[in-house]
């Protein structure tokens, strides 16, 4: 911390948090407030040096025999594996491989192979871009017989009509942080005839998941965000073993039951391997993998714990720089709805998040005025919170931004 | 190398090879001779230092800065661009992004959206699997609407029908190594209406490639082998500029016009960057960069002049052994349809491969019968081609494998 000094209740929230020790596995450059981990991960430590011994050791002198002698070969599900353990899957449910995006096309299009009978994709219009654009690819592609179709936040549910096929939602809301009840939603999904495609980007290591007490049919998610998996990382992939039968339309040959066999016909693999595509991305999975051990040594609940904790602080510290200064929460306060990260719009938000980097602080700007602030529990300190705010004051103080334009400003959703 | 001298006029090859200060920019293991350089390319000496910064500097103290800071967001474009420069692309017409099989199914789709009046994705039987699969993945979602139709690798200029939308075909071929003449196939290709997809992966710093010579209309390739860009690197996709009006089926963010903007639809880039799908791997990435920056400071008309020699010195020295012990050239001798590798046909391939690796010379197998030698000009030598045969032959004594079972055999193509 720089300068000021942390009331005596905040350093005694530091001193009794149980994840304090996991800041120090964490490269994190001196003075520096990060509140991007939503966005990219920190580096972990560890990561260094096992790169190293990938590059070097694995590659420079196992070469080709790697892919057998150090794993590559079976790195997309141990990796998934590791990642179920977080979101409630079971072994051989997850690969971890490709991009969110293309992830996001292999589920829903397998998802549409289980309901040939239906024809719509429907999601929500503030879902993140992403997801929308890859089912507007699907629907241009099919010539007719796939219809993408999005509807309000709220109207979910009520869309869910007999002609879909395939809901896919995100739990997390990239913008307001806001938390979609997956059990509930599942069931209504299911109940009309639909099955669900979950995108965990922002959930998977920020919130308790059960994808199976959920009775999730498939889900995607991000390495980079809080998973820790370095720019860029390998997504993932879960299907239940329900729907293992479920056709790839990326039907490469690391998705074929016997892909050193060079067979002339496509034969999916039996299990969740066929979800893979190409050659697994091996330096990216080996930092993916250092993320997911650390976070592994934490306790999901105490995460939850602490992030909620620390979003309460920082609700609080700001209420009067709303009043002051023209900020309107943009996040939920009920826990229950809440994820890791808390939002506030601002009309001159871009300028604040741009103002904030001169004072070491690393937030993010969404369009058009939303302020994000990411909170990593494994990597941030009550204090930061505290010291944050205060930034955030010296910012307003300076540029003088002193009307309160939002306060009737509804939660974005 | 070990225990044996090499004969003066190879010593002279070696000695006057232009490219040989290359091989010190590669870390090899003492004693090894790599023949699988076409399978997974050689560790670059500065791919080790160039990802320790892009980790701890760029990731770990740049964090999300880095994308514009560290321009990871033009890496795919930046990193095309460089490519272009070995395969005969302008600026522009290539994005290094994903696998090869993803890339495939871009080129495939991007291909029947400019053909809408054709049904037929046109390959031969013996291309590499993944590239079949992946067509026969387009089928299956089409829900009749496309087909895969595979027929024998002699047959493909006569199978161009009026409905043929896209020909779908590897340069040098994976088991053989023979090449394909580009600008012939591609003029039957256009004669015929269709439109034409190259798979380059054993093609891209291994022989001189002209893609808009050829006037090809897109190109798929991998970074892992002659472009040294490490296990699993990114692959990359070239669409000649006139087909950038081409829909991507994979329409994911970061081939959007304005990615950042968040817009709930999906308009594409008006370049090569409408073929990015998702967030880009940017440690792959940085390691193909450093494969590809290295190939650059070579000349490819050398590469190519010194593969061919080394292919003649090893099938001149190979003939003793094809009469004593059963091996068949499956590569053919002519130049001008020879890639950068020698295939040879025994019954016992499997395990001539696998001992050979007692004898610290690894190559690689392909069934039912291939052994597959690798040339890679930048890290062999002269002295390493006659030692590998000296080798084998050693291997070939202590094993008695010595009926001579192929000669009679064909080309394998």
């Amino acid at each position: 911390m720089t300068e000021t000094t942390i009331a005596p209740d905040v350093a005694a929230l530091d001193a009794a948090d149980p994840l304090a020790p996991f800041r120090d596995r964490f490269h994190l450059r001196e003075g520096l407030i990060y509140l991007d981990g939503n966005s990219l991960g920190a580096l972990p430590k560890a990561t260094v040096g096992r790169l190293a011994e990938v590059i070097g050791g694995e590659w420079g002198e196992g070469l080709i025999t790697s892919w057998l002698g150090a794993q590559w070969s079976t790195a997309p599900r141990r990796i998934g594996d590791k990642i179920g353990r977080l979101i409630g899957a079971k072994a051989g449910e997850i690969v971890a491989t490709d991009s969110t995006s293309v992830n996001i096309f292999k589920a829903i299009t397998a998802a549409l192979s289980l309901r040939r009978d239906r024809s719509v994709i429907l999601s929500e219009t503030t879902n993140f871009p992403t997801d929308i654009y890859m089912m507007q690819g699907v629907e241009a592609f099919s010539g007719g017989r796939v219809k993408a179709v999005t509807v309000a936040p709220d109207d979910i549910v009520a869309a869910l009509t007999d002609d879909v096929a395939v809901l896919l939602l995100t739990q997390v809301h990239y913008k307001s942080g806001r938390v979609r009840d997956m059990a509930e939603i599942t069931r209504a999904a299911h109940e009309a005839g639909a099955l669900i495609v979950w995108d965990l980007s922002h959930s998977a290591g920020a919130i308790p998941v059960d994808l199976n007490g959920a009775n999730a049919d498939f889900a995607v998610g991000c390495g980079y965000k809080y998973l820790n998996g370095g720019p860029g990382a390998p997504a993932y992939l879960f299907a239940a073993s329900r729907h293992h039968r479920a056709a790839p339309v990326l039907s490469g040959w690391f998705g074929h039951a016997r892909p050193f066999a060079f067979e002339e016909d496509y034969d999916p693999a039996a299990g969740i391997e066929r979800f893979q595509c190409g050659t697994p991305p091996v330096l990216g999975l080996s930092a993916l993998e250092v993320g997911i051990d650390l976070i592994l040594e934490a306790d999901m609940s105490e995460i939850r714990r602490k992030s909620l904790a620390l979003g309460d602080l920082f609700i609080e510290r700001m209420t009067p720089l709303c009043d002051a200064y023209g900020f309107a929460l943009a996040s939920v306060r009920d826990h229950a709805e809440r994820g890791s990260q808390v939002a506030y719009a601002h009309l001159q938000g871009y300028q604040i998040v741009q103002a904030l980097k001169e004072y070491d602080v690393i937030a993010d700007f969404r369009a058009p005025d939303i302020l994000r602030f990411g909170l990593t529990p494994l990597y941030l300190r009550y204090a930061d919170i505290i010291e944050t705010v205060r930034r955030i004051e010296r910012v307003c103080v300076t540029r003088a931004w002193d009307k309160p334009q939002y306060h009737q400003r509804a939660a974005v959703t």
